[in-house]
């Protein structure tokens, strides 16, 4: 597919890459993009994505979750808003477009339309969700979560690696926890949530397309798992009387993914630390995450029965035990077939007459928000389907395209709304 | 075998044990104990054990490699020195008795010698040595290899888990690097090294033994193995795509103990670490420890050839490198014949007529110490074998079996070195 050629659509891409350069310094690291929820590299990004957000007409507020949010009122005050958006927190090295891009397009959006005199039969709203990938506290979706109404009060109590609490995190970003429902939103206030995010695997490239729809969003399932043996001496203890954490851990890992792939489930440690971590000691514990998803729910927990028993054998083949606990589920969410159709009239509005259609593997604010409200999303590709690692990268003509088609979809829920858009 | 009954060695083996306790009360955690070399904790554990040396009638100094010595004379003032010692330093999350216990029967030892006014044909000296471990820099016997005069320079650059150089190191605890040869000793000022130690392993334990003289310490090779892929997003990457450093790590370590049980050498993973670590993240590195010990060079080099060959076909399997980097080398040593026997001797003065000999599994200062002056070491049985973790333990009978043992070893080798003790 030839390169997107609009020249305004492409300059406005430049800004927007440019800004997500911006986002991309404000770091803990120096040399690698790692920003933290409630951390003070996420109060600098609310700061200057809320100032971004004025430029574009938006009138901005923080809210009581830490999630940065702007509006503009529709065509009378008080409208219930569409809402647009994606996240601003990373995981660690992580590439500078996963969410920001989101955020971003969402606000150019609203500048065009502020700029184009249109007065929509609705608010928009731009929120920048200030978790969704769950680095910091292990429980993904906290800034959605919030705004869906849908919080456990017992997250208060997660903690960091430092010890810090959630609750501890709010007041040292000057949040009041007791006044979190204030972050709460209300149905009847709302039209719907639309977001664009870089697709984050290669289906896009391998069809030469820019940009699809979304048709759902994989259930997911995250659980902290610890295997634990007995430390001793590396040197002095005989192989039968060793109970070697790691080795246990690591055939585990290894039957993640033959059974994964078995039954068409995705499923990966990310995480994994051998404890206490001598090089002469026999490791004694080990913790490691597993993170499962698929298209549907039930070989998503029909793959977790089976990893389970594989546990439980190697544990008692090696004199183990092994303890899971789930830190994060949500199960697959379904895109509105309505806001899915203004998507599609979105891409078809750059040239790409019969859009493609796929579902996310990849987790997204929209399945907290699919609690409160209806959703849909756009993919964008990227390259290589490279994502969480610093070589995530985005043509500037697919994010020129990408910005053409959100402004569309936009519109086209405003058609559908009101029966016609008015000027 | 029964319980030893002497009352005045059982008091003097419970002043022992108490003051391992001390010791494993300057740790740089409150709840387990950590000592790492040229720690804030190091300096206490050295001023404490210079203040036991002086009670026990030794002038004590501190050496440039931070070795805590101290010297009684013999019968007369600057004969050659009988070496007494073992380290200092501990493994994270440590038990209480590795090393420290050789350094206080040592101690306690010339305490007895000096009590008892025999005039030795040679000075005792026992060396708290600083580092053995090498936990906090990855390269073990530090503080034994200064004292061997066998440093490398090269390890100045090395660097602990904060970045701190082991130049700089020496510096903050108060030492010169300039003057490290100051801690060189020569072999014609030494008689020779006598090491108690625990034994580490259950082999004492199955014989219902208290007591072993050691043939041999087993030859070690360690290395940091770094196997990379590349971080990708956990949902978005179909499987065929990923280069999961996890998985390839995974295998390895199973090979690892594979391989070592069919060579009948023991090699282990200790350490193992996933980055960038996110819960939904595939590992695009990991970072892990290789530590391979057996009674003869030769079976442990052949089984490193095949553990690196193993290596080489999983990265090419899995689309990843894997690199390692030698830290650590120490060929097997063979403890001297005549102090063995002293040793042996020391062992029959307990009741134990026929003491039995084993080979060390574990590394120890007398592997450095080696390359300077002979060498003979005295095991002491543990509970379960269990060392390297806080439940390591030894019966206050075995210490004080162990107290007369290594007394009647030194004077034994007396009898060696004059043909008779003088009193």
């Amino acid at each position: 597919m030839s390169a997107y050629a609009d020249s305004t659509a492409l300059a406005e891409a430049a800004l927007i890459m440019e800004r997500c350069n911006d986002l991309a310094g404000l770091s803990s690291h120096p040399e690698k993009l790692e920003r933290l929820h409630l951390s003070p590299e996420h109060r600098a990004a609310n700061d200057v994505v809320a100032t971004w957000m004025e430029e574009a007409g938006l009138s901005t507020w923080q809210d009581p979750a830490g999630n940065q949010c702007g509006r503009m009122e529709g065509r009378e005050p008080g409208l219930p808003a569409l809402l647009l958006g994606s996240h601003i927190d990373t995981v660690p090295d992580a590439g500078r477009y996963d969410g920001m891009l989101g955020v971003l397009l969402a606000i150019q959006t609203v500048s065009r339309i502020r700029a184009s005199g249109i007065a929509l039969p609705f608010a928009l709203e731009v929120v920048a969700f200030s978790d969704e990938e769950g680095t910091r506290f292990g429980t993904a979706l906290l800034g959605s979560r919030a705004l869906a109404g849908t919080w456990n009060p017992d997250w208060w109590n997660l903690t960091d690696r430092d010890g810090i609490t959630l609750a501890e995190a709010f007041q040292d970003f000057g949040l009041d926890p007791a006044r979190l429902p204030g972050a709460f939103r209300r149905p009847e206030n709302l039209v719907g949530y639309l977001e664009a995010h870089i697709e984050q695997g290669p289906y896009l490239e391998d069809a030469d397309r820019r940009l699809a729809v979304v048709t759902s969003i994989a259930g997911a399932r995250r659980f902290t798992l610890v295997m634990t043996g007995h430390a001793g001496h590396a040197g002095g203890t005989p192989y039968n009387r060793r109970r070697d954490a790691l080795l246990g851990a690591s055939e585990l890992v290894i039957e993640v993914e033959r059974i994964s792939i078995l039954h068409s489930v995705i499923g990966t440690v990310g995480r994994l630390q051998a404890f206490p971590g001598g090089v002469n000691v026999i490791p004694g514990r080990v913790e490691f995450s597993l993170d499962l998803r698929a298209e549907f729910d039930v070989d998503r927990d029909e793959c977790l029965r089976l990893i389970f028993e594989a546990a439980e054998n190697i544990a008692a083949r090696r004199n183990l035990t092994c303890d899971a606990t789930e830190i994060y589920r949500a199960d697959a969410t379904e895109c509105d077939p309505l806001l899915q159709r203004a998507i599609a009239a979105g891409i078809q509005s750059t040239g790409d007459t019969e859009p493609l259609a796929m579902w996310s593997r990849a987790g997204h604010d929209g399945m907290a928000v699919a609690d409160l409200t209806r959703i849909a999303m756009l993919f964008i590709r990227c390259r290589g389907g490279v994502s969480h690692h610093p070589d995530e990268h985005v043509k500037r003509s697919d994010v020129a395209a990408a910005l053409d088609a959100f402004e569309a979809a936009v519109l086209a829920v405003a058609v559908t709304e009101s029966g016609t858009v008015i000027v």
